[in-house]
């Protein structure tokens, strides 16, 4: 994995960057869709690819209880069981386990819970969540890292950076597959002097993109913006951020000017399945579910043109949608997708204009676009 | 509407047309996806096209309830709200109506029945379903008719038949849209020469074309094709025969054999929306529920062209179905209809070389395909 960042905007922090994986180059800043189980609920690979995606997430932990790390490899690896050729970034499963909040014992080896599915006791390591992801075979993946709640208290949130740090060590001791892109991730909870100290800490290693979790977990936006800019400022410039578990039009805009490359959420394809869609670029809602919609005509967004806005009306949609049909939650997940794939590619061009406008711009990089 | 028989097998009744409509041209033998209200579930346009499919059916009965004809004209019409620009064909709501056994009073006018959706009091005249079927805009329109269970006696049947005689010619002269073909509809239970006093009434109307109710309800394979025999024995060659509900695999192959064009039927949709995708030509079933087949390599139907095959394992499928993907019900249907159009196709095709060969073949005509 290699990053160039080709543009930096002087007004702000957003910057323009290229992401070289072995599944191709992704353009920064850019919104992942998480297909939790190896899809983007409803949609196929050419779905997703017509919202402007470039990159997919998947949860290791989900694939490793169904249908299993050793059924995907059978089936030729999670490339091959995604249907998907572009470049994927898998979790560790740390947040997963950490949310679940039922019978999750942590100790210095790793953390042991009860599955999801069924109960059975399981065990997650540093070496193991590494092993699993590298079975899997995505391009980026993620070390375990030990998650806590916002009320979390100062030396709680101490321990558990320290802890995190000890872990990535051991991931990247473990860590084997030099085609995979091992991330470090940055926690710190709500404290800023915290999140500065676990910044500098991950910079302090070689590692090839950091990834931030944590935030945007129910604190006003003021606070994650603080936090979030204490953070990067000790993070160096020629590596990719990866703001994990963001994705509302309006934060997407806010945090890239911050200078954050990668973004990810299962807010956009969720909202679309329970039949939300956003109608502006500032991510107003409108609820399909409306009676009083159906006789409306026009797109969601005039000029959007995702495959819902180019074909249907609102009240189409809402006809659909109110009919149960599935092709409804397909639709509208490709609605919202794409108004994050559209504000990406806008923030992105905006910085690339303005660089070559000031003639900052390297020479032949905005080639890509 | 103008329909052309392209060719005739001499050794069967397998026949290949050209069905000529405001929307498009449709060869047939042809099997037509069902889109009750108003798409085929989980499916766009392209998707449908995709199967292989040159027609799609709506109901207007359900239609009617949601989102209610004036809706669907404000949309713009039938074509437009469907967003489907080639032919289309609506039912009467007969048959829904008649197979809600609630509340139920056949009169000479008409039938009083209660809505399925809230119960409140519906009254359907012949001359009313002519008249919403004209506000839908669909290219191919049935009429009312007295559908009856297959326990009725043989008087209550020929009373049936004349009543739905009487009933097509009320709706004939309701009928106003020159661009619309409104389909004489042959019952007659599952008594032979009913069928065949049925058809010869109706043969003796200036129908544009013949639709064939009743049948495959539930009665053995025999005794429908020896009723089918009786009623294509007394309809003219020179116009398109329509037999409803029927969409197994093997059955569509039986009945094109003895002359029928069109077909159309929920079963590969349903199945398809409940993870039961046909494995071989003859419609043997495999279910995707089956834990079993998640590590199963392959298509499906190796050599299927549908987007599930083409991309997607057993495996795959059956883990997207046991995750409850909407995807799967997606891909699951554009299978079965992919079949289903491969059938009609291939039917196609060798009557079409058939005739050829024997140089029986019209000049030009085999440009189609």
């Amino acid at each position: 994995m290699r990053f160039e960042v080709v543009a930096v905007d002087p007004a702000s922090g957003l910057r323009a960057g290229l992401l070289h994986t072995p599944h191709g180059v992704v353009p920064t800043p850019s919104f992942m869709p998480v297909g939790t189980l190896g899809t983007v609920k409803s949609l196929t690979p050419a779905d997703v690819r017509a919202t402007g995606a470039q990159v997919v997430l998947a949860n290791s932990y989900h694939l490793a209880l169904q249908p299993g790390v050793e059924t995907v490899q059978r089936l030729g690896g999670l490339h091959s069981f995604m249907r998907w050729d572009g470049p994927i970034l898998t979790d560790s499963g740390g947040f997963q386990v950490f949310s679940l909040d039922h019978l999750r014992q942590v100790g210095e080896e790793g953390v042991t819970f009860a599955s999801h599915l069924d109960g059975a006791p399981m065990f997650l390591s540093p070496e193991c969540v590494v092993q699993s992801q590298e079975c899997l075979g995505a391009d980026l993946i993620m070390p375990l890292d030990e998650c806590l709640g916002t009320a979390a208290t100062y030396a709680e949130t101490e321990a558990a950076l320290e802890r995190t740090q000890r872990w990535w060590r051991r991931g990247q001791a473990a860590h084997q597959r030099p085609d995979q892109a091992l991330f470090a991730l940055i926690q710190g909870g709500l404290f800023e002097d915290l999140r500065r100290e676990a910044a500098r800490a991950a910079a302090s290693h070689p590692a090839p993109g950091f990834a931030i979790g944590g935030l945007s977990v129910g604190e006003p936006k003021d606070v994650t913006a603080a936090l979030l800019q204490a953070t990067l400022a000790e993070l160096p410039a020629d590596r990719p951020r990866y703001l994990m578990g963001v994705g509302h039009p309006s934060d997407l805009v806010t945090y890239a000017r911050l200078g954050v490359d990668l973004f990810d959420c299962v807010l956009p394809t969720r909202l679309g399945r329970n039949g939300t869609v956003w109608c502006d670029l500032d991510g107003r809602r409108l609820h399909l579910s409306r009676r009083a919609l159906l006789g409306r005509g026009g797109p969601i967004v005039p000029g959007c043109m995702c495959m819902a806005c180019t074909n249907w009306s609102v009240g189409g949609l809402a006809a659909l949608y109110q009919n149960r049909d599935p092709l409804a939650y397909r639709l509208a997940s490709m609605h919202n997708l794409t108004i994050l794939g559209r504000l990406a590619h806008d923030l992105r061009r905006t910085v690339l204009y303005t660089a070559e406008k000031n003639s900052m711009l390297r020479v032949g990089k905005a080639r890509d676009w």
